[in-house]
């Protein structure tokens, strides 16, 4: 590793975007938004947000709210993450938001040169980070129980496996692709981690958007651990309360966390402590929050059905596709070979107004093989279904 | 440097505390706190915080607030800050807050191995960042009118002067000397940047704060270049309207500041979005928001006067001390010996019920010669009289 490795960096870096579709120019105006990974505005309780501000900044917690505050987040905050997750206080840390965590856990579990492992296909923006922080990315195949714990202990038993310091997985509705690990194989995941020495860095935004069934836990010892746990959870409120607060939490062992907040303290001292206060009111009333958790489930559960049945309905079995089970995304595939992320299919899709990801964004070779990612959590229903129609129309239009 | 070095940064990571006395178990309960560098609480508008974001939620802006926005800011708070600070949006860049800013811009400019100049003595939440980015610190010389430029450049041609990539500075009231570089040492200053090479990181989270004159601008030029102008403005808006919001920005050229942009992505996407459309808002009724900066000044000038005369009644000839023209703090010396840094002193001080922040902290060589820095900001006058007695009657305890 050269010595000006960051001007390097810097030269290097750019606004890459990975859910571009090379056919923006030939969007119709009335283009039906299937992208943006975003939850339904209209969910977003901006009432009560405004309610909990009012009774922050009339009150003593105004001052919390406004001053500096301890660099892993307000107490008020913390000890209410850490009582919903079921971990004691000193093992979370706020942070901005789920990309800040992956952010944070990467640069403390990777050395440039190192291996992170990650699924495929993964989220794309995490890759741009393990990038920037010098590491080689291998990659896993995912089953329809998540994360092929098979193909990756064949993984760490090769020469490249030493190299391996971290891996990187969405283990509960996993984006793209809507699958989840069970609770025996994210047991078997820590086990391998603790055998071959790797952290394990589990990214989940989406575990409390579950449709029928809650999404299993790792196991307690590894989340609530005083020291080398090989375990980092995160978290975020973006989902649930909207990704403007930058406001989302990480899950790790204490000695970790307190590693944390020395870094912490030299990147941006604390996430903002006027969203934390305002969150942690929220929070605080766990019935109304619960409840809009219910009012988020089933709006997401019902928009989902509708878009996978209209979906199948207009391309039958052209298109293979999974029946979300949480989460904001529909994954599928043309089984005709048609691929939308070419240039044509992305101009058709564009041409009949209506835009998706192509799996290509997904996969680390960017090569797919003509998977799409559908968001359906902001789109109102009578669009998921023309969203469908319009789908069916471009494909239609192949040579 | 080796291939482990962020493991090895991340072992060294500890929540150091340079504004520590070491005499914190012995302070009284009734302790003067002339620590801190804090705005007034009572100077926070929190009503016009609460109207403000009623107003944001109650309309489309609270889309843009609770959204994913762009890395750099808001269209909203970036034009806003770009207006007030004259320059153009493209060269602005929101933060959160300065240390972040600092962060940024120190990741942007140095690589491991390089020299960062600082000035002696500095603000030493910056060293930790500098040390962070594995940069070796040298150090010039404060004059009564800022950074010593003959001592920078004498640095500058010496053998060490080819290693030097970049330069911190707070130009502005300078922390902790309250010193002032004037705009013809702002020129001189970017002419030897151009000459030898180097980034000029200046970090002024005090300028808007003078009390009688305002401080000189850098060169414009150099303020709303393109690309490769050299200089780095931070700014921030925790002294204004308090800290916990985590915003800030910085001024750089185009170039720099979409390079940024880039790596913010990979961070934590942007700053928060509801307090840049909070402080957008508030930013945006232009005579309210001068008619609050101009209470800030009349308040801490005040309060200023009455601190160093105070200070200068009870102790006389026995400290120098400089009256402060703007920002928050005062800076003085012993002339007799006293050290406040050592045990002895940091224990009667503790005694007697004031807190104040020995020069050793500010000193990259920790070697202070009975310098202290007293906060005025947030105390009351009558705790501020009675802060300067308290410390004449510590130092009278003085063997």
């Amino acid at each position: 590793m050269s010595a000006n490795r960051y001007s390097q960096l810097f030269d290097r870096l750019v606004i890459n975007a990975p859910f571009s579709s090379g056919a923006e120019d030939q969007l119709a105006e009335d283009c039906i938004d299937l992208v943006s990974g975003v939850p339904d505005p209209t969910l977003l309780p901006r009432d009560w947000f405004c309610e909990a501000m009012d009774k922050v900044m009339r009150s003593d917690l105004g001052d919390t709210a406004l001053d500096y505050s301890a660099y892993g987040g307000t107490h008020e905050l913390r000890s209410l993450v850490a009582r919903w997750r079921g971990v004691p206080e000193d093992n979370v840390l706020i942070t901005n938001g789920a990309m800040n965590g992956i952010y944070l856990s990467t640069f403390a579990s990777i050395n440039p040169g190192d291996v992170i492992v990650t699924e495929d296909p993964t989220f794309p923006f995490a890759l741009r980070i393990f990038d920037l922080a010098g590491a080689h990315i291998s990659t896993v195949p995912l089953t329809n129980e998540g994360l092929d714990l098979e193909a990756l202990e064949a993984l760490l038993r090769s020469p490249k496996g030493k190299q391996v310091k971290a891996l990187y997985t969405i283990p509960d509705f996993q984006n793209p692709s809507g699958v989840c690990l069970d609770g025996g194989a994210k047991r078997r995941l820590m086990e391998l981690s603790e055998r071959y020495g790797f952290t394990v860095i589990a990214d989940s935004p989406y575990d409390s958007l579950w449709f029928d069934t809650q999404p299993a836990s790792f196991p307690q010892e590894y989340r609530t651990a005083d020291d080398g746990s090989g375990l980092v959870e995160i978290g975020s409120f973006s989902k649930l309360f909207g990704p403007g607060w930058r406001i989302g939490w990480l899950i790790a062992d204490r000695e970790r966390v307190r590693k944390l907040e020395g870094f912490r303290a030299r990147i941006d001292s604390h996430s903002n402590g006027v969203g934390q206060m305002i969150i942690a009111s929220v929070l605080q009333d766990e019935s109304r929050f619960h409840q809009l958790l219910d009012t988020q489930r089933a709006t997401y559960r019902k928009r989902a059905g509708i878009l996978y049945e209209a979906l199948t309905e207009v391309l039958g079995s052209t298109v293979r596709a999974r029946r979300p089970e949480g989460g904001y995304f529909l994954w599928g595939r043309f089984e005709d070979g048609w691929n939308p992320a070419s240039a044509a299919a992305a101009g058709a899709l564009a041409r009949n107004g209506v835009s998706l990801v192509a799996g290509d964004a997904f996969r680390p070779d960017h090569k797919g093989c003509g998977e799409f990612r559908l968001c359906f959590s902001h789109v109102p229903i009578e669009s998921l279904r023309e969203g469908a129609v319009r789908i069916a129309r471009a494909h239609a239009e192949r040579e």
